[in-house]
């Protein structure tokens, strides 16, 4: 399918007259190798425009490519908090998977191979001016794949979700609305994988997750975002899977922190029946709700399952904090980091 | 406040050394005269950006004058169908109201004076390039301008959410939770002029309910703005107080169309419980909680509460049909549009 895109792709720039220049080799979690080679090759060529065919990592290398043409210096600086994007490349995307959101956000992911260290960076600048989202680009997704990233989809919206920020019932009931969505048709998409509807539904669901339009004036955590990229640095797995394993442990260490705001999210997006005399009980059963849907749509959800080792959680915490002090909803020491990743090692249903 | 916020704005222009000029008297139901007028001074004085403070109706006026501008011919074509925007002017907005959602929409309408025939256009090249969305400045809005215009931000959405595309669970979901959202925090903001939570919460709701993410990849409706167009054409009413009276009347003229999607909006937007034995009871049960709404919000429900006539029905039936064939979720007859007037006429709690 992949490749028979392209050639559709290609086709439709060749009828326009349009000349191009290929790139290939995109990985998951996306290498800064393929970048360097992307910016070398801009250069040469005299390239004005990147269209992404592909999904998360495809975006996220032409964003960094975009920007890295235009950076005096090496790109990577601005991925680790060296340097800032100030001009650009116009980056436009063909999607063929709904998870990342990449498609129509101002972020971007890169891995730097030496040492497997994962870094993002965001600006405008680097959002992309169109994006074509076909849902039937989606149909031949396998089921591993699809639940990743409706896994990436809801992590998008609860690490919004769950916010220090008062009253914003806006952008509280629209992530909210993403959430059911997704909850109601992954289990289709999944059983039926050229099923438009279910597709469709979780494509722009994808879009809006990370869009921003659904965390505007509100904090947002993010935490659990940076557990997981140690997760697939160390362990390269599938971004979704490793969240699957990190986000309903991050949620039972901090739900106390908010006890309410996640009964909230038991009752309206896991439909929980509100326990008034015991809220922590609601608060509870949605976080083990959230589990076992992420359990029951195929994904893995405690170290075993992903491929992880309990041996690497202090190297996986020192990587973590090495790098970025938490912040956001509940901030995190270290020992905070190491409980959380204690809980997922053993978590299950 | 409105003088103030202007000389606000005008100190920050002058302090940042960008020379303008001001262009006032705008109404509501915006009208062509000032268009003209606008126009006339954009082409004298050299204008190259245009910045609407206020209202939708500052911003409609601000966006046709920005196509007039750079159309060779008169701006009025455009919106009577003649002719098409390929060029504008680039127009910010510092938005006063929470209502037209114009702020982030791609559409405009302006009346004309000559007849008080009210017309719309469309296209992307008039979508604001930014707006300041400040709830601060939404704090003196009265109750009767801050209902009329959640009712706008309601009707916006269920133009969208009254669709024929079926499976279109994202966007039915985002539409319910703007829905939720308004519904909740209306009373407060009507209660309390100047709760921030409650006006920053309308404030977003009223740019997503038109912005068109609510409303991506779903047939529409909009014949109830169609039928509330000649109502504030001919009676120069607030244009929400019309849709007040309208929009549920023309529910209870359609809903046997798809009684379910009726039931859905009544369990899932105002709270009604399912009746399984009896679904359409469910459905007229939402529609009559609609309109118990905008009565308790301080609308107009009926034509003597807006100042309409009955004998008048024909007249407006006929300017409607004159100008437009109804599309959408169901397609009106003026037979049709005259039954809903007649409903909206006699409509009572």
């Amino acid at each position: 399918m992949r490749s028979g895109l392209i050639a559709r792709v290609t086709a439709s720039l060749d009828e326009e007259g349009l000349p191009h220049v290929e790139l290939g080799g995109v990985q998951p979690n996306p290498r800064d190798t393929l970048v360097y080679e992307g910016i070398k090759l801009c250069k040469e060529q005299g390239i004005d425009f990147i269209l992404a065919v592909g999904g998360g990592s495809a975006i996220d290398s032409s964003k960094a490519i975009a920007a890295g043409v235009c950076y005096d210096g090496d790109f990577w600086d601005i991925y680790c908090g060296k340097g800032e994007v100030k001009k650009a490349l116009p980056v436009g995307t063909v999607l063929t998977i709904a998870a990342a959101g990449s498609e129509g956000s101002s972020s971007s992911v890169i891995t730097k191979e030496d040492g497997m260290i994962k870094r993002g960076t965001h600006s405008d600048l680097i959002r992309p001016k169109f994006s074509v989202l076909d849902p039937k680009l989606t149909f031949t997704l396998p089921a591993y794949q699809t639940a990743c990233g409706v896994t990436d989809i809801m992590a998008h919206v609860f690490e919004r979700y769950f916010t220090n920020t008062r009253e914003v019932e806006i952008t509280d009931r629209l992530c909210e609305a993403v959430l059911l969505t997704v909850i109601k048709e992954a289990p289709r998409a999944i059983k039926q994988p050229d099923n438009y509807g279910a597709r469709a539904n979780i494509m722009w669901a994808g879009t809006v997750a990370h869009n921003d339009i659904v965390g505007v004036g509100r904090s947002q955590d993010w935490n659990s975002h940076g557990i997981e990229h140690e997760l697939s640095g160390l362990y390269d797995c599938a971004h979704g899977a490793g969240l699957a394993v990190v986000m309903p442990s991050w949620m039972e260490f901090v739900y106390k922190h908010n006890v309410l705001r996640f009964a909230q999210m038991a009752t309206r997006v896991f439909g929980c029946e509100m326990n008034f005399e015991d809220p922590e009980q609601t608060a509870v059963n949605g976080i083990k709700a959230f589990r076992r849907f992420l359990h029951d749509i195929g994904m893995p959800i405690n170290f075993a399952e992903l491929g992880a080792k309990e041996e690497d959680i202090p190297t996986l915490a020192n990587n973590l904090a090495a790098k970025y002090t938490t912040r956001g909803f509940v901030k995190l020491s270290k020992e905070d980091v190491c409980e959380i990743l204690k809980i997922a090692a053993h978590a299950n249903i």
